[in-house]
């Protein structure tokens, strides 16, 4: 069974991840120290807690705090030592002959602020400079190791949705079925967790909401919303019991061995209105123009106010992305190992996509007090444009019940 | 179904734990600019994307960017705006009258350096000073209303673990057993998201691990681990069978409407060795010495010492929450919104119990290669010492199977 693969990220692939950081720092930094959990993954294939040193050139130093011999099995790195205290971080890069960095880099847009001012102290020397976008931009374009971990992550969300037409019934509360359908993730070997880098932004698996609740805006970064189960978990499913003829919008993530696959989906039990219908179908119509248009060197804010202009002419401009102040300015987002990675098809985004980028594009309506259609797939920038790794059937999905 | 609640906080409570924060602030802090989501919600009743404005006198100023409209349903505080970005907050604050800060409190234990650098430009006349510590120690002393809200918590959790027999099976991997549980949980209203302040701490719904599993150690800062799915989530559930005459540790936590009950127990197919029930039976002793010990006014400090005592004297010592350089300095912690409130029952500590503290005490026995046997409960601090939340059995569970 694929989920049962160890995860261990190979030799070769963490020496071309640090190689293309090491580019990026020339001339400008002289070493990056990656101390959050999922950048220490992805360049040392290790989330014990420590930190990976990486030199502007040379090998990179591993140091480890708790667990050492855990890191040491996971981690292709042949330089890994034991670190009880960020204090001796300075003295540890000198005893493994490292010049003390002039310019040091670190994750600025993670680190929380009395963290950075015990690295300041640490490296009083240092001039410190953020090393997130440059971190960023190397983890956008995906390997072929990291497009065949999605490609595995995407398999197992598809198993997922081909789940749900059991478990959705006529007057099961919503996080009833979101349960069920998040336990049988998990039996999949779902890593729960589920990834983001902004600060304040969370996601509980995905979301599983019925009708009107699909429709209500939450604090999150998101064109679709939910009740929640309470004030401070605001969004996502709730105690809401599913109905017949309304559309249940089922927006899940499937992380597997670190990395996602995010994939959306319109179910109903009963019949849904012609006029849902016909917004879902303008969607799979919107969706089907990107696949051609987002290919390598589109702008990803052109590719963004394109699809605001198509959905403009197919008459859902009021509604698309949401409703008056509360619409989202994005379109998509990248995936990877975090939810919202770069690029992003947002407004005003001057990126250009590049063969190799995965994202998550999700054209949705929301029908205030009815519901949300649309559709949300996974798919790999080709030179062709888009390839879908989500591949559940895209129609609205009627269950008799 | 008391977890139908709607989980809103009356007005009178957020007046009291405002009033606390004003009271801590007095001649040293004008103004306290709330944005953690979870503290948002300590003070304000909602977790929406915005900020609450604690001057060190008077009433509070709600500000939100998303969703304002929830917020104003969720918040019983009377002043609420809609702000859409930070750099007009001193603007707002003028507008409603407030003297601008010349010392401004922000949550510099969890703001992000970057944000820290914008609020320093966007109050660039106001010294910025750490508010954290005032408001961690504000929120470890939970009022009759919090307590009534963990005890429902706790009462989810009872019937989560009561569930835990008709789950477990012989060849059954740890995560599908993980999932089915989780899922039940879910369907009683489980918030699903657990929240923990420390950065890179993270859990997801609680442990279930058998045998040797549980005592990996991991990067949780916990005395026990888990295999995990990946070398990502390398804590918890992994693709592990379920084996018989092992223990198995259940340990989880209940998030109901904001709080946390953490509880764990051990089930065995077939039947344990007599060493390890032993060693399970000292820890229910050391439970009940601390039981009476924990009263207000004693250090937390001493208390973690005289654990380590009694568990030295049972004979222990050498696998009393973890083995050699991989024990964990800590018996027991605050709990909460979050997972890691104050108080820290650890090595050093000097914070006194007081009246209202809520604690989760997890005296655990490490056999490395065999498993992990101890209790975990959830207790409040009164008068006469702890009292259990969480009242499951407390024996080691044997199924037949």
């Amino acid at each position: 069974m694929e989920q049962h693969y160890d995860g261990i990220v190979p030799a070769a692939e963490l020496n071309e991840r640090v190689g293309k950081l090491q580019r990026a720092m020339q001339g400008r930094v002289d070493g990056a120290l990656i101390i959050q959990k999922t950048d220490l993954f992805y360049f040392a294939s290790t989330a014990q807690q420590g930190w990976l040193y990486v030199p502007a050139t040379g090998a990179p130093l591993l140091l480890i705090f708790k667990d050492y011999q855990r890191a040491c099995a996971e981690s292709a790195w042949e330089q890994v030592a034991s670190l009880a205290s960020a204090k001796k971080l300075p003295a540890m890069l000198a005893e493994y002959g490292y010049p003390a960095p002039k310019v040091l880099g670190l994750e600025l847009d993670v680190l929380p602020a009395n963290l950075y001012f015990s690295y300041r102290q640490i490296f009083a020397d240092a001039e410190i400079v953020d090393i997130a976008h440059d971190i960023r931009l190397v983890r956008a374009v995906k390997s072929l190791y990291e497009v065949e971990m999605i490609r595995r992550a995407a398999r197992c969300s598809d198993q997922v949705f081909a789940k749900v037409p059991e478990i959705l019934a006529e007057g099961k509360p919503e996080v009833a079925a979101a349960g069920e359908l998040e336990g049988f993730a998990r039996s999949l070997g779902h890593q729960g967790i589920v990834r983001m880098r902004l600060w304040g932004g969370e996601l509980f698996y995905g979301h599983l909401m019925s009708g009107d609740a699909a429709a209500v805006p939450s604090y999150l970064a998101s064109p679709t919303g939910g009740a929640g189960v309470s004030p401070l978990v605001s969004q996502g499913a709730g105690f809401r019991p599913i109905d017949r003829n309304e559309p249940i919008l089922v927006d899940y993530v499937f992380a597997l061995n670190g990395y996602c696959a995010d994939h959306a989906r319109i179910f109903c039990i009963g019949r849904l209105s012609d006029e849902l219908l016909a917004a879902h179908e303008a969607m799979l119509d919107l969706q089907q123009q990107m696949k051609s248009a987002a290919r390598p060197g589109a702008r990803t804010g052109e590719l963004y106010e394109q699809m605001i202009t198509r959905a403009d002419e197919l008459g859902y401009g009021d509604r698309f992305m949401g409703v008056g102040e509360r619409r989202i300015r994005f379109t998509g987002h990248g995936v990877g190992l975090e939810l919202d990675e770069y690029p992003f098809i947002a407004k005003g985004q001057k990126m250009e996509l590049a063969t190799g980028m995965v994202l998550a594009l999700e054209p949705k309506v929301i029908f205030p007090g009815r519901g949300v259609v649309g559709i949300e797939n996974t798919h790999l920038v080709g030179e062709d444009g888009l390839e879908s790794l989500t591949s559940s059937p895209e129609s609205v999905i009627s269950l008799a019940g």
